[in-house]
């Protein structure tokens, strides 16, 4: 079926339905700032969180959760073991896994890391402007982070990325842009609101994971970010500052209907 | 006394007016996701929380405590060598414990570290069904988690862990039962809002902790749970969601009276 | 020039006004419980957060940073690593740093550590009554902590802090006060509601490392007192307890404008 706007919305309703009647199981090895955040961000959705994340447990849960989230924000020694035995066991099982490379870039630990998880193909890569181009940096060894990278940039790396095999490619921004190295599309949905509370990129990244176990990875990244950003512009409406936009936002998505996604969806 | 349900009400409330008055010290050795939600609703109860889970401190500060929650959500190594000092710390010091066997069965870290801290006689077991009924298989040997666990199934597992020493057993869900193996009681506050928040359960187990400094194990874990779903339940009547619900709740449990509490229960 | 209550009003106003222009670079290693919440007090303030807590990026990171937050409420053996490196590197490269000695005085793992990390000369000290005189205290080699220390006998330890070169030291209380060991000033503004919330004291210590970014130790503590209290009595107005509070006051931060800050500030 070739993609259009259209059918990607209709893809993105029913997906959002299949999650909300399987409530997948999404492992999260992410970051201590966004842990609880992201697990009420997919208790919302309808997915069920685990954030299953110590050596000798993660490698088994892969196997068996829809979806894993790998997130590098604080990445301590004993959570890099497991994400190792995590992308290993998923890429084994055929469990679907998203790569979040939060920061990477000048920092040693997480972008060696970065380098490492992305050799064994990630389903999906999720990053801003910057994530992305220090991404396909480190695959061909040098390019480094620009604070002021452009979406443009971002998308040619994006694109690289997932050409030398990184999976589909999702760059956040004020236009959101979802590539798997052929095709790439724009999401125009969303709130600046967003990026003021922390998270809001890192539960974002759990959410593809948990839509990657119903869909193909690009229907997913997709779906993903429209169902994400339509609730952000919903609670955007009711919130007075970023404090009372965190608690609409997940009240928001957890009342969204197919109708109302339907309507608002901006997929171009 | 006979435990009946009138003087099981007041009992509890009692029991909550006491750690009003007592701002109750509560340790809690818990999981990344839940430490600022559980140290939240220990505040607005009322208590006091310290997360004080290093190795050469936690088994100090387990002997001055009032009481100990120890969840096995995330266990870190060096976290686990903390909860180890903690639990013997406090059985030693005569601290009631709580232990909160999250997720054990299939997983291995974390059932194997449920099955010795058991061995130290924890004062207060809580969890959901499947959890209890794998503890119960871990404790004689072999049983496994079934996501399908009927709560009189969790319920005859709860006899048989509380009659082999492991204290008093909670199990949660939409009736929650507490046991020592001789009496037992159910419990029929609460809101389903609660489980679509991450940490309703963990919580709980820190407020356990706080009421057994209060009162015996048995009459503690009564008060404890239905405080909490009280609190609940005026908190579903304004809540839009389960983001608001979350806020809401902290507010109920901090403006909770008396009066309400004794007029809400529902304990038999 | 004299700092009067005039002119650190006037100063308070336009080191508000510079972090909102500028934006600083705030890194945090700090515990577990707060992360999430400093995180977005740092936003709301209009600061960047970054929780960059790993050794071997920890001291490459603070000399990047306009701030740096060393809080030792959960201390792990990594993160203390991490600690070493930043206070290190924040010396070498003249980053200011804020020290905030959560609960030391009788737990020997991060009293040892606050020992230590005075000695490398904080920029500022945070802590509550209990926590400055326990520092004093190890620094001199054996007082110990007293929860009934009167703010009066903290005042008098945080003046031999700072002359020791403990850099602008800060007491928590009803009513807060800073001392570079020559001058002494208390601040009227605040809400016992900030009480009520885990990470109010925390997240304070952020809000000040992203104003020690922008002006000299002294007038960046005054300010970040001031108006981080400004914005917990505006919260406090609209709170119907701590849970709609939290959120109340990350709105309130976001909202402020020169003109409120100006007209509430208490500084005597």
């Amino acid at each position: 079926m070739t993609r259009t706007p259209e059918n990607l919305t209709t893809s993105t309703v029913e997906a959002w339905g299949a999650v909300r009647a399987h409530r997948p199981l999404v492992q999260c090895l992410t970051n201590t700032v966004v842990t609880n955040f992201t697990a009420n961000v997919l208790l919302a959705l309808g997915a069920t969180p685990a954030m299953v994340d110590l050596p000798g447990e993660a490698g088994w849960f892969a196997q068996v959760a829809s979806g894993v989230l790998i997130n590098l924000g604080t990445p301590t020694q004993e959570q890099r073991s497991a994400m190792r035995e995590a992308a290993a066991a998923a890429a084994d099982a055929g469990t679907p896994w998203v790569l979040d490379p939060v920061a990477i870039g000048a920092l040693p630990v997480r972008t060696a890391l970065a380098k490492e998880l992305t050799a064994l193909h990630p389903t999906i890569v999720r990053g801003n402007a910057s994530e992305i181009i220090a991404l396909d940096g480190a695959g061909v060894g040098g390019r480094g982070v620009d604070a002021t990278d452009s979406v443009e940039e971002a998308v040619a790396a994006a694109v690289r990325i997932a050409r030398r095999g990184g999976g589909v490619v999702a760059v956040s921004g004020p236009t959101d842009v979802v590539t798997d190295g052929v095709e790439t599309v724009r999401l125009g949905n969303g709130d600046t609101l967003l990026t003021r509370v922390t998270g809001g990129g890192c539960a974002l990244g759990a959410v593809m994971a948990a839509f990657a176990g119903e869909e193909d990875p690009f229907t997913a990244s997709v779906a993903a970010i429209t169902v994400y950003n339509v609730a952000a512009e919903i609670a955007a409406q009711s919130a007075a500052g970023p404090g009372s936009f965190a608690v609409a936002f997940i009240d928001a998505l957890a009342g969204l209907d197919a109708a109302t996604l339907r309507r608002r969806a901006v997929i171009s």
